[in-house]
């Protein structure tokens, strides 16, 4: 059911022949690889970084277990040597990462590890996996919250993210990014989030009549009912919902609010606040849903349909207008020598590198510049380590610390360049030094 | 790093409020959920089944174990005596579905789960999960390998797809539909699916000369090595492989192929063929690879690119073009009542089905009939009974037996409906019963 307690070999088998490869010519020098995205997919102009946690407690659990190698052995592929190798590797190296929550841009480096070339290079593939999910996840929801206007917006995706992992992923992302919280209960256990639920169709269908099912909920949920209204007409059953908030108000209850999950929804919504607010329910809420996005929610808060917050599932889940980006993993240094590859369209920028960030006079995000990490420029240095020796090098913040880093990072983002359609392009230049270095690497590959 | 042990939490939090206000009802007659596909994704005609495995073993083991029932206790929300009751819960009901690796077609329940309705409503969330993943995929990867005509495909997609959980899922749908192998080494363990991989960019980058690695490579595979031969320039690489396949030839050992990974494939395909087929290596195979799909394989096909195999990544670990589905799970019967929804544009089909299969002379396929359970129809019956009281109806089919169910009724499916772009649509029609049926419910609610 679960992916397994060992994910080392959750890995592609090239980077274990390589890994033979490297390890018969005893090749055990320090590589040191960078994770960018080369190129932004339609409609984005920034990125959210997630995932490093995921990428750090990986590293710190790295290790081969019995059954991983007896498989292995099984293949008939590698040495004993090198198997009895593998048995004993743990990962020894250094990362520096983009914090989590902060904003990045196309072509900067968001994780570099240096490592032996075999660790380096070994990890590779769930290092890509989750940082290329989290953190399009991160900047689809921080897209989805930031098109609401104000009103909240929550995480209903797990029924249709791609599996269990990205659905706990998929909770825990969106919430980093501004969310307020998740329908997923297991993530709500695993990772302190807010859960949140109303009450499906087949409820309401399972009673002979709508008001028996609104009243059956409102009993098991005095203080905290939504009724979902709109399984046979939506007017018809906010009517219903108005006289079952009167039987609470008798009780001295009240009626949370009421989802509507199809149809227009801005005038529904219209109409529905009418009934209510008619009925003396001003404080009633309103909850969307219902094939959601970023783009959908802008129309809705363009047209001031007046919701009180949004279910968003699938389209932010699989990050339906953008489901993959990108990202790759590059080996940049190795044996203390910057490198690069010239592949058709697959250029790389060849050694360690920092990011600088320059701030405007009010403090607004003005370019950021890709440099080498060992110049001293100005600017912040986006880039810090997080690992040394395989160790974490400091506490790791915490969930609800990293949401308020992606805060003041948004924040602190122009309007065009956030926005939903079209975004203006963010500077990201390129420090001399490493477009001298670059060419000279080039020129020599040429002449070699 | 996993999702964890314990599953059973996994669900929208929904289900577990709806599931309390039908425990305090005493709501405990039997349910019977449907889930379907709605609509076609683009160019898309047939579906694969895939999943089914990973929802009865999930059926099998659901239980909530003690520190999710603390974590639920801690929510404020549910009363001692319901969490009491979940702690007993199990899955007692029966299950129907079409077997993994047949084509079903949209409006066809895929798997009909009948269960005291809380148990039914609970597992909504993790059963669509992974029906609608691994149905998604399984059909994306037909159509990769169909569209490579005769060629084989492997899946390289694990570092891009969503999750861990996806990247297992991903590798066996595509295997189960027709792919050869994976990269992905722990599904090759758990699954026994065959497992192939060549070496990366980084590997050529990290020696000072292409050839150097090339022959690095091959002295530790001498009897299965791939060498990648884009890193620099193809044409050269080529040139530097066939020399390597020359020394191995000299130790009585042979280069299996090269790899090409960007560029315009089919030329450099040709030209990278007569290299090798000049110097007397004719049976060097070229394996492709870069970004492609079903429509970059149709095109490669066409033009007669001379590749041997292709290795396929994100786009089809994600089903790029279509990465979602619009896959409902719906109730259609409670309390031996048929039931359906008629909510703004989702409306359902009543009662518990059967889908009967009609086939031509020559054993095609040529369409399908979606009635009631109960009706005696011709044709082939595609629902079967899985699971009886929680437990397994019967042994399940290995993976090689799925592989070889999914390829019997894929050669007996019309080439206009397998077609890559604008199928024809199947015929899948509603016996009369059940459209009877529909009407009389449908009269009924607008009357009530």
């Amino acid at each position: 059911m679960t992916v397994g307690e060992n994910l080392t070999l959750l890995t592609d088998l090239y980077q274990l022949t390589m890994a033979q490869s490297y390890f018969r010519e005893q090749r055990m020098e320090n590589a040191t690889f960078s994770l960018f995205i080369r190129s932004y997919p339609p409609n984005r102009g920034y990125f959210v970084s997630a995932g490093l946690l995921d990428v750090l407690e990986y590293l710190e659990d790295f290790a081969f277990d019995a059954p991983a190698l007896d498989y292995l052995g099984s293949q008939k592929l590698f040495s004993d040597d090198f198997l009895h190798y593998l048995g004993d590797l743990r990962f020894t190296g250094n990362v520096s990462a983009i914090a989590e929550g902060r904003l990045f841009f196309k072509d900067e480096p968001i994780i570099e590890i240096t490592a032996p070339i075999i660790q380096a290079q070994i990890v590779e593939t769930f290092v890509i996996n989750q940082i290329h999910l989290q953190s399009l996840i991160a900047t689809k929801a921080s897209r989805c919250v930031h098109a609401a206007g104000g009103r909240s917006v929550v995480d209903f995706a797990l029924r249709r993210t791609h599996g269990t992992d990205a659905g706990m992923k998929v909770a825990r992302a969106s919430y980093l990014a501004g969310c307020a919280g998740t329908s997923n209960v297991l993530a709500g256990s695993r990772y302190g989030i807010p859960i949140v639920g109303t009450m499906a169709h087949s409820f309401v269908m399972s009673f002979d009549r709508e008001i028996e099912a609104f009243r059956a909920y409102a009993a098991s949920f005095p203080d905290s009912a939504i009724l979902l209204i709109d399984t046979y007409d939506t007017v018809a059953g906010a009517a219903s919902a108005v006289q079952v908030a009167q039987e609470m108000a008798a009780r001295g209850k009240k009626l949370i609010g009421v989802r509507i999950d199809s149809g227009d929804l801005a005038t529904q919504a219209r109409e529905v606040r009418k009934i209510f607010d008619e009925a003396g329910f001003a404080d009633c809420k309103i909850i969307g849903s219902g094939g959601l996005d970023e783009y959908e929610l802008a129309e809705l808060t363009r047209m001031k349909a007046p919701f009180d917050s949004y279910g968003v599932g699938t389209k932010m889940g699989i990050s339906a207008d953008a489901p993959w980006t990108d990202i790759s993993y590059k080996l940049v240094d190795y044996q203390d020598r910057p490198v690069l590859k010239l592949s058709a369209g697959k250029n790389s920028w060849p050694g360690k590198k920092q990011v600088f960030r320059f701030r405007g006079s009010n403090g607004e995000l003005q370019r950021d510049l890709i440099g080498l990490r060992e110049e001293k420029l100005p600017g912040e240095n986006l880039l810090e380590e997080v690992m040394r020796n395989g160790r974490l090098s400091k506490t790791y913040p915490s969930l609800t610390q990293i949401r308020g880093v992606f805060e003041a990072d948004f924040a602190s983002l122009r309007e065009d360049v956030k926005a939903i359609r079209d975004p203006s392009e963010y500077a990201v230049e390129f420090s001399p030094e490493l477009r001298k270095l670059r060419d000279e690497i080039t020129r020599n590959i040429g002449s070699s």
